[in-house]
């Protein structure tokens, strides 16, 4: 199987989108000279090119692309060749309105922009598998290609007739018969049992609440059928080529498609970063969707989007500092990524996106932005022995997409228990102390792992159920979150004292879901963990009752709860359950806790982080960034090289504000 | 005529909707057994039931049905049974895709939820009559059953064509002739004067401001059409059997339909309550809503619905606390229902509803919030003899379902003047002192009332005006809230000086309406009243002229209108105009000064009420409820029996946190 | 070319819109003599009078009006006469659906309300024709009738297939061929590349943005179709009558329209003009529009709708005191205006603006608001010789539609950047100082303006740059705001150091637009212009580089551009560029100081204008507002009388508390 290790023998890659169909012969020339001065290694090209490829049904336009290919690797650019399956060009619409997708209220979206197909056409389909046939018997061979990438961020949902016809075919195929899809969806409520398969529609706009297993399944339905797309493609492009990897680039946490079913299928796991600069949150963001993208891929990913500056789609686009550029570009690095690609090469003086940032930007080369992208050029390079190295992880955070999706459905206790807030909230802690974190499914195997989370895992069905209660009986340590296990994969309510699974094994039982009134309520340590401290909990907590066996940490103090458990945990210490969200002080002291207990230890040699300073391992090298406005001097435990700026072994580091290095161990 | 009485022979009635189709047979034993267990006297069967009765056209399953009916039969509990229509099958819509509701934009909506049904669809009225006439001559003669239960919240609305066509049979009907209605329209306005019938439709999205008159006919079209679906299905019933009451299930102030008017036409008055425990306004607005529904009534009526704790369809669902739910439902009792039943006995694993609490929850039967199911069975036979007692109100306040919808159209001086929340303002110093109060259309006969208050009663029509100069003239005492008799029964404003058919009663006439600038107003005593002291004026005012007989009571001060009045009474004191909102203290003055002066009395036995505690009678009986965090004393002028608790007479209440309690005059 | 002046021989215009179908003919002889007590010398007739005209299709109901213009003509009352096609009468709706208008994702809208009506339509234009043609040949030549009036507030938007095949033959005339139109909006971005006219549609919903350049063009369509309806009815008032002028009523700056291109064919610019009471910074909007007016129209204007007191269709409408009518009408004066006529004559008890004020109101004449009309009336009749004078403004704004449609598209680097705010912000320092002030196009002649401010002009085609240029070159200043002169007049971003034409003049040129993230940074003067004082930028900011010749005035403290420059000119003072947006005192300081430096000077004789006073010179004549809540006196440079109170020279103005008064030079 092809993989990203194909491409990265010559280090890190370094590029971006290229969109030579904007730009004259001449302009192609310069790109390619002032690629090279950047020192890039590869672009991405044909994204949006199907118009100028194919400006009308069958009759094709492709010598320019020739050219441009031509051009590249006698550059010596290596590209990454799509097929512009993401955006059809007008004429496909006005042969087959049906090609366009429908809203949820059942009307047509129209032509203009991009992605606006119906995943489910035949019309779409056929012309689409054209296309990217053509694409892939003129330039398989191409020296420049190295790799394929099929359509861009796959994520256009539907609510067509059409799409109605294959969900129900779906359907059948998941069910088997309608009596299994009436008792598994509920249907008794509310009058809605189906006599006939004709009578399901995708979850079209109706007077009130629709069933969430009916959403649910369109939601699994819809990601598998763009995963279809992609495999089309991608088989159309395998039987004429067989040994340059393939991918589709990932939107991190997009909640339009199950990732982790996809990522079986693609070669190399590629993701789209665009953490906002105006956002504090951000960095925390970034780290933990690179961890989910190296945990999608079991080891090195590729940073296939970012910007080198300002996007134009945010309603405030606040830019990066050059020093900000830097930063993001290492982070990923140190999360696993093998390359860092932006979007896009040369900023677009038209269209919606003329004011999303470039590595070359409207004012030229003769720019701040410019120069930082050659000098990020030359740090990738100075790095190059980092591609393909691991990450250590010993704590996983559990994650699964149809979990979310059921969490978020209208109708739970509170729509103010969001998964992404929680997922960050118990990252926190880890990421700030630089320990490496895994995000995986929970049907995963978890055993390598000392620490397992699940901060939010509404849905569990009944593989993951064995397969936690196997982990927590051989040795390992759970920790859920609130409102966690609760529905099964259907997203049936699970009867019982909850967590329904794992009450018997936590010696405590939930009665009632309890969404606190705002001021939420005090938390207190109960005797036997003091260590703990105080606290505060808000938004959320849940009514438990201890039973035999389980232990109390911490209790509500004040409010309809007031001297019940808030946070329990199993004798053997094996199991733990968080009944509401915890002031951050708290969780940290917390979730660190159970990590000391489990023995987990950071990978990095800082023995005392700084506030404000990041710090991720990526086997021998560290990476170290200072958020602070002002210096700061970084101990280390050991003499390392800052292998950027200089090559003397150091055992402390200084960092200028926004300053980032990356280090490695000096041999002694 | 049938009615509540022929049910509450033996007390007041307990229990709750109940979903049999859900559940395997084993549970239905259960449940019989955990209704009994629970004192549960009548439980609600079928209100979704029609997929599982009739799964295809003409095809009916119904001794699964049978066996549920004998099986509560034998258990002692009695049915309210529903007809299930208010949501369709699947393959109803299938089958006729216009029986689905369309929206304002001439959407259509679909199905897969609830209430998918135009209200004029030939179909679905046609679907409608036979399901009710298959369970209407199946289980009419069913010892279980001993009531019937129509349709379930009827409110459905519908703005399609054929909507449309029965508009304007129905428009026809009112008006006579195109003229009058162009007349009472006022069609002159912006060139829409409709030349023939079939150019009327109903209020579609229109480029801009639709003719208030048609929005405003449009929604008493509604109201009656839904009406009509209630009738058909009561005449079906009736035709097999005539003993036993028939019912639809209000939903309070439901802005949808005019519940006056269907009043006349209902067996039982029945509502849903669900006040949200996180609102410190919710114990007014239950007691203001079920002093509407027991005047509806003209006596007792019975709580159809209510949650024993948390909803599912608020964005944060707090729960109720066992105390929370023990006042709730005896604050019902207090204002003259005479049962109290839960949406619904079981809660279900499934469907958009999951996570609505029930009387049986997820977690089971040993739960804290079951007990308090059992507890309050029990309390409630302990107060059997409360059943059929009045509750005496000698204030009336006037609120009409036309007014509401006239009143909160758009293009009014303000849309910060609310209907809703200007009855509650007003209710809120009676209901703090325990002074009963009926809620009543201005078209009632008022003889009875020693007060009567229109806290805002936009639209009044003619007939109205003459019924309150009549009561005026007759020696009532009638207090008008701002912008009140505005506009006649067809929504034209009435030209003169406002209130136009008032201001020679009251000595004093309006110019303007002048809503307030941020920061409002002061109000100060005019010479005449200095005992209603100082207060603010927000959000409203009015520029009134004092004339010939008017005495000034308030004057502002500051902002535009400095010195001019802002509430004045006519000299013989049976007339009072408040031409603003005042705050709350203010408010409370003199509404309980005019309350003094017309003698009305508070009918309970507390002689000075805590802050924090709530307190109703009825008949005899005295109802005590603790808001504060604390445990409070509350003595009472005569010793009193606390029923629920023991049976001693004493002359004061210790009520703990959250406690509530029943009293008895002692027989001395 | 009949004009404005061929109206004002008598002095300034005063009135209405009169209604007279909605009312009876007693009403009617009412209104006379109330118009003539109020000193009303014109109405305005039939603009909703279209289905009372013609009740159905070419059948004609003219006598009623014949009836109307008999007796105003009786009356002395002048008309403004009307075609009445804003609203189309129901029956028209019904004889053909398209001629009712499509939302963007392709809706047809509904009649019931006004404005509903297709621009493209065939049907309606035909019968728009027919009606105005009706008109023309019969009141063409009654004497009452002194102006036409088409339409009103044109400006309605429409996105059915019809307007897109009108927009298809607007694009293939602007373009000449599809080359030309794909390279002009860079359709190569996503693949949008047009094979084929019909390929091209309305910007209508799709899935994600659209391309600006689309939508930009669409915006030019809408308002170039919307100029042929009003040409269409004026050539057909022309063929019967040429000499009396012809208007149509603007609505300030309305986004709808560019009036800029509209005003050639115009005989009277009129504009419709509502402050909001409650909004501080109206009286600032309201001058500027008035600027914008009298600027199009080259001399005085119409104000042809106002309110006396309160509208309806804000949320809350706060009304006016009768100080505040007074103030708006004689600002409007005092900035151009030759007349003062308000929506409406007599208030509508029906309809969607039943609480829309009036001139006489619902509470009829004996009322404040009504006493106030007749003063009004008054005092025009007194400044009759106000009429046809000249307002001298030695600065100019420039201000374009284009330029504010593309600058507010989607995907700008912040929404936070707006036109109308941004030229308000610039005005403010002119308007409080009672400096004329004209608001013109970019290719406009500038030679007579000393100083000219382009505070937001993202788009600046090659034509306005080349007469920019010559302005700046020949003599004049020009001050530029941030993010102007980007973009090209197909709105293609120019690449380069920004401002890309000024850049070389400048000295200067700009790397990268830089929003500011929340709390923005300093302001600190340069060395060079200590004088202009430290501040603060907020929202904007640019990365600039100073270049040879370019003077920095401001840099920026703390943040990212630490240091870097913030306000640029050029050494020789001609050119000045602010790269972002400075607090209103600092702005003010700039503004004044550059105004001085050019030689601006105020034409009035207020030496020194207190806080809170508002003046405006027109001529001889100078208007005093004081919007303080206390008295003020007002020192004069020269003796004046004040013309509405009493007629003694004096050298200081006493206003009371909301006082206005009018000024003129007294003869020495």
């Amino acid at each position: 199987m092809p993989s990203l290790v194909d491409l990265t023998s010559g280090g890190l890659l370094y590029g971006g989108d290229d969109n030579p169909e904007q730009w004259d012969r001449a302009t192609w020339r310069d790109d390619v000279a002032a690629m090279q001065a950047a020192g890039v290694t590869m672009v991405t090209i044909g994204v949006f090119s199907w118009a100028l490829l194919e400006p009308e049904r069958d009759r094709f336009e492709l010598t320019w692309m020739d050219e441009v290919l031509d051009l590249l690797h006698e550059g010596g650019i290596a590209v990454d060749l799509a097929t512009p399956t993401a955006s059809p060009p007008p004429w496909l619409a006005l042969e087959d309105a049906e090609t366009l997708p429908m809203d949820a209220g059942g009307h047509r979206l129209h032509h203009g922009s991009r992605t606006h197909y119906c995943p489910s056409s035949p019309t779409y389909r056929e012309r689409a598998r054209v296309i990217t046939q053509v694409i892939a018997e003129r330039w398989a061979s191409h020296p420049a290609v190295v790799m394929w990438h099929v359509n861009n961020e796959l994520g256009t949902h539907c609510w067509c007739p059409r799409c109605g016809a294959a969900f129900r075919d779906w359907l059948e195929r998941r069910y088997g018969s309608l009596e299994k899809l009436n008792a598994a969806w509920g249907t008794a409520v509310w009058s809605q049992r189906y006599g006939a398969w004709e009578q399901i529609a995708p979850p079209l706009r109706a007077p009130y609440l629709l069933h969430p297993a009916h959403t649910l399944d369109y939601r699994r339905f819809v990601s598998d059928t763009l995963l279809e797309l992609y495999r089309a493609e991608r088989d159309v492009i395998r039987a004429v080529e067989v040994d340059k990897p393939v991918t589709t680039n990932f939107m991190g946490f997009f909640r339009g498609v199950d990732y982790r079913s996809w990522a079986g299928e693609i070669d190399v796991i590629s993701d789209d970063s665009y953490p906002d600069p105006a956002d504090p949150e951000a960095p925390l963001q970034a780290a933990l969707t690179h961890d989910l993208m190296r945990s999608l891929a079991g080891g090195p990913w590729l940073l296939m989007e970012q910007a080198t500056s300002a996007v134009n789609w945010r309603s405030h686009n606040v830019p990066k500092t050059t020093a900000r550029m830097r930063q993001d570009a290492l982070r990923a690095i140190a999360h696993g990524a093998d390359g860092v690609l932006s979007f896009q090469w040369r900023a677009s003086p038209t269209g919606p996106e003329r004011f999303h940032s470039a590595m070359l930007p409207h004012a030229g080369t003769d720019t701040c932005l410019h120069r930082a992208v050659q000098d990020l050029g030359r740090d990738l390079r100075t790095l190059a022995e980092v591609a393909g190295s691991a990450v250590r992880a010993e704590v996983a955070i559990l994650f699964d997409w149809s979990s979310w999706w059921a969490a978020e459905e209208p109708g739970t206790p509170s729509d103010r228990l969001r998964v992404l807030p929680q997922l960050q909230a118990w990252y926190r802690p880890l990421w700030e102390a630089g320990i490496g974190v895994d995000v995986v499914h929970p049907h995963a195997d978890l055993s390598r792992y000392r620490l397992v989370l699940a901060p939010q895992l509404y849905l569990l069905d009944d593989d993951g159920v064995a397969n936690l209660r196997c982990y927590i009986t051989s040795g390992g340590c759970l920790a859920l979150g609130p409102f966690s296990a609760v529905a099964d994969g259907n997203a049936r309510v699970r009867t019982g004292r909850f967590p329904v699974p794992f009450a018997e094994l936590l010696g405590a039982g939930g009665e009632e879901w309890w969404p606190l009134p705002e001021g939420g309520a005090g938390l207190v340590p109960a005797n036997s963990s003091g260590a703990l401290g105080r606290g505060h909990a808000d938004t959320w907590a849940e009514h438990l009752r201890l039973e035999a066996g389980g232990i109390c940490e911490l209790r509500f103090e004040g409010g309809d709860l007031d001297g019940e458990p808030a946070l329990v945990r199993s004798a053997d210490d094996s199991l733990h359950y968080l009944a509401t969200m915890l002031d951050a002080a708290l969780l940290k002291r917390w979730i660190l806790g159970l990590a000391a207990r489990r023995g987990v230890v950071a990978a990095h040699p800082v023995p005392e982080i700084p506030e404000g300073v990041e710090v991720a391992q990526r086997g021998e090298f560290t990476l170290l960034i200072n958020h602070r406005q002002t210096a700061v001097d970084v101990p280390l435990t050991t003499p390392h090289l800052t292998m950027l700026d200089e090559l003397e072994p150091t055992d402390h580091v200084h960092l200028p504000p926004g300053g980032s290095t990356v280090l490695r161990r000096a041999l002694s």
